[in-house]
């Protein structure tokens, strides 16, 4: 089907780190496979980089690396950025657009800052802009969201977007570890970056629930909409605790399109070991999708990596390459939609709590009565001995209670919560994590 | 977005049925969702069926209901087959193909016998042909392969793909019943169909493998090239068998493209209690892809059902639009493979056989010389009575011996258990099952 008589489509790369060499050696090895599945050849035409000498890998070939991006953006039909980070991506993205390239991009935080006015400048000099990788790295779930379910309303969605974290949580799970020791663990063995942050803060994560939610709700939704909260509280402890109670902890993106508005929202929750999210372990990730019709759905497959990243950018760049074939482009984004979001404080969950308590008479009745004066209802109670810990200026021993409520509104458990640490017979820091229902 | 100042786009149902008048129901209340998410507006002109006296629903206008069907597919932009079977469903898509209307059409029977036909002719035509309900309902497996994964190589897929078959096997495991006491249940539920034999003999299946093969290699695979078993010789003591064992039996389907050539099976297998697809149950379907780049992913949902479908059907006809309100058609289904098919005597698996024994000396011996002559190596035995049979002619106790081999090719297989019933010792018939690796 490959017609000879046209120029090849001209594809450039900007980025050749992990993802983009994986990315050239797909485009470079299956050239002839990928000529065929689109009706016409394609030619990479160049990969800018920081540093030609850094890039080593033998499928690129050297003429083909230049430290010019911004030119580079001007001389291709497709350009796939992996560059990463919001500027200079964010120039680079908008120029090529000007130039009349479609885009393909896997950067999450981009398109979670910027998504929407870059979706609107791609729709008006109408070209492809595709981002399979951003969300779930080669799990398809943009192109699902973007076309499969957009027949339907969608209403949910719930995920594991985040494999640092999901590995930190596994190993604290199956070795005892506290986050500190699990997180120098995940650097060590490359797991974590040297700088961590974006990833054990939830910031990853909530950048996939921006372009989530904006993608199924057909409504703008920013990183800066995100309430967000990270794993770096988790202690071994907590961990403890879940397993004890047939639970674990995972790193939730959750996003709503609600009565109250839409939320997105990045948060540690206990989920029940049967749950299928409990046995995604390190690097996969999963999400979960209700929709109005095809009600449950879940993508499961590896969220990182070179090569199943790279195979996601790849499958974006066949799309474009035979929309440029046909000479039309594919579906824009149609933020159609000026959904209200969701108050903060209508957030409502249920929430397993943790104090550690002095041992002696009337403590569990001061608690409870606590929870029974702000109108929170308790579900479960445990209680139980935890002779290694110790409170300045009691002598007794130190017990820890643990409180599971029935579906309560976030501001009132933390409001009940402070209050109970109030107390004189409770002890150091409280734990709270929501729990799947 | 909805440019008023253009003709909607005219959509016809073929088929009112329980997906067909879901999917009308979708078009009619969400017209206005779709129309802002195609950029034109749409309009369902007409829905052809046997009788329309049976069409009741109160979504579909009495007007538009018409038994022209031949008629109906000559004036329609987008025609929605949902018929079912191979004739009239063939004759009325590639006449509604040849007046230049895209097709979306359910119709997995259709398409894994003639699907190469329709292909072409849609490509000449140069008008879309989309089926993402034709295999999982309402789970995009069809647009990832046809798109998302287009641009890594597939190597296998795996899963369970009938609903009807998965709901009896369920029903099997939970409840102890036997087979046919299973079928009628589920036949009185209206689970399975008054005639099951497309489900339960794993044709549907068959067909469901012929369309994932055909798409993720690039090579026609038609129903003729599936091996097929079904689950109707499957009993409460080979279920009995399987719990004992920590397995579940389900109904796959299995696609492989390996060094043998392109195979498609489906068959029944024992699955770990541990594995993903064991907790995949009743109407649920779910499908494991291999590819070299992206690894293992996997895609979770509803398989059947009128509003689930019928979403998959309605996504399809917002793609179609959404090209038609650009002038242009999206990808053809590029068959440019002619991969050799695997030879049927090539399959190798590991098997589970369990047959019935006189209880006596020297029993398990000569079995086991019986493997060890046709060189198939023995993994794990497992001996126990079963004091409720009986075989004519012998007075003794009856024992079930269950083998597991290693990995072995089937017709060695079949020949070594041919040669082991021969044995007087052995009574009834052995029961033979792959065991999922």
């Amino acid at each position: 089907m490959a017609q000879d008589n046209q120029a090849p489509i001209r594809i450039a790369l900007l980025g050749a780190g992990t993802v983009g060499s994986q990315t050239a050696r797909l485009i470079v090895e299956q050239r002839e496979d990928l000529s065929q599945r689109i009706g016409r050849d394609i030619e990479l035409v160049g990969v800018a980089c920081l540093d030609p000498d850094e890039v080593t890998v033998p499928w690129i070939d050297r003429s083909l690396l230049t430290t010019d991006t911004a030119g580079l953006c001007t001389r291709a039909d497709i350009v796939i950025e992996l560059i990463g980070g919001l500027e200079p991506a964010r120039t680079f993205v908008l120029r090529a657009i000007e130039s009349g390239a479609c885009v393909v991009t896997a950067n999450k935080a981009l398109l979670a800052k910027h998504g929407p006015e870059i979706y609107r400048a791609a729709e008006k000099r109408g070209v492809d802009i595709y981002f399979e990788a951003a969300v779930g790295g080669a799990i398809p779930i943009v192109r699902p969201l973007r076309e499969s379910l957009v027949g339907d309303s969608v209403t949910s969605m719930l995920g594991i977007v985040n494999g640092t974290t999901n590995y930190i949580l596994d190993e604290m799970t199956t070795k005892g570890l506290d986050f500190d020791v699990a997180l120098k663990d995940a650097q060590d063995k490359g797991y974590a970056e040297a700088d961590p942050t974006g990833d054990i803060e939830g910031h990853d994560a909530a950048n996939k629930a921006a372009i989530m939610a904006t993608l199924g709700f057909h409504t703008p939704v920013s990183i800066d909409d995100v309430t967000v909260e990270g794993i770096t509280a988790i202690t071994a402890d907590d961990i403890a605790a879940a397993t004890a109670e047939h639970k674990v902890v995972k790193l939730l993106a959750v996003v709503e399109n609600g009565e109250e508005g839409v939320s997105a929202r990045v948060y540690p929750a206990l989920i029940d070991e049967n749950h299928p999210l409990a046995s995604v372990h390190g690097s996969f990730n999963a999400v979960f999708v209700h929709a109005e019709a095809a009600d449950d759905l879940m993508f499961y497959g590896r969220g990182a990596g070179g090569a199943p990243t790279a195979s996601a950018v790849v499958g974006d760049v066949v799309t474009e390459a035979r929309h440029i074939a046909q000479g039309c482009v594919g579906p824009s984004i149609p933020l159609y939609r000026s959904l209200r979001k969701a108050p903060l404080d209508s957030s409502t969950a249920v929430f397993a709590v943790r104090f550690l308590i002095h041992d002696k008479p009337g403590v569990l009745a001061a608690i409870a009565q606590e929870f029974a004066d702000h109108g929170i209802s308790i579900n479960g109670v445990n209680q139980d001995l935890k002779p290694t810990l110790h409170d300045p200026g009691y002598s007794g021993e130190i017990q820890q209670l643990r409180l599971v409520t029935h579906r309560c509104d976030e501001v009132t458990l933390r409001e009940t919560v402070t209050a109970v640490c109030a107390l004189d017979c409770v002890a150091g820091t409280p734990s709270i994590l929501r729990v799947l229902d």
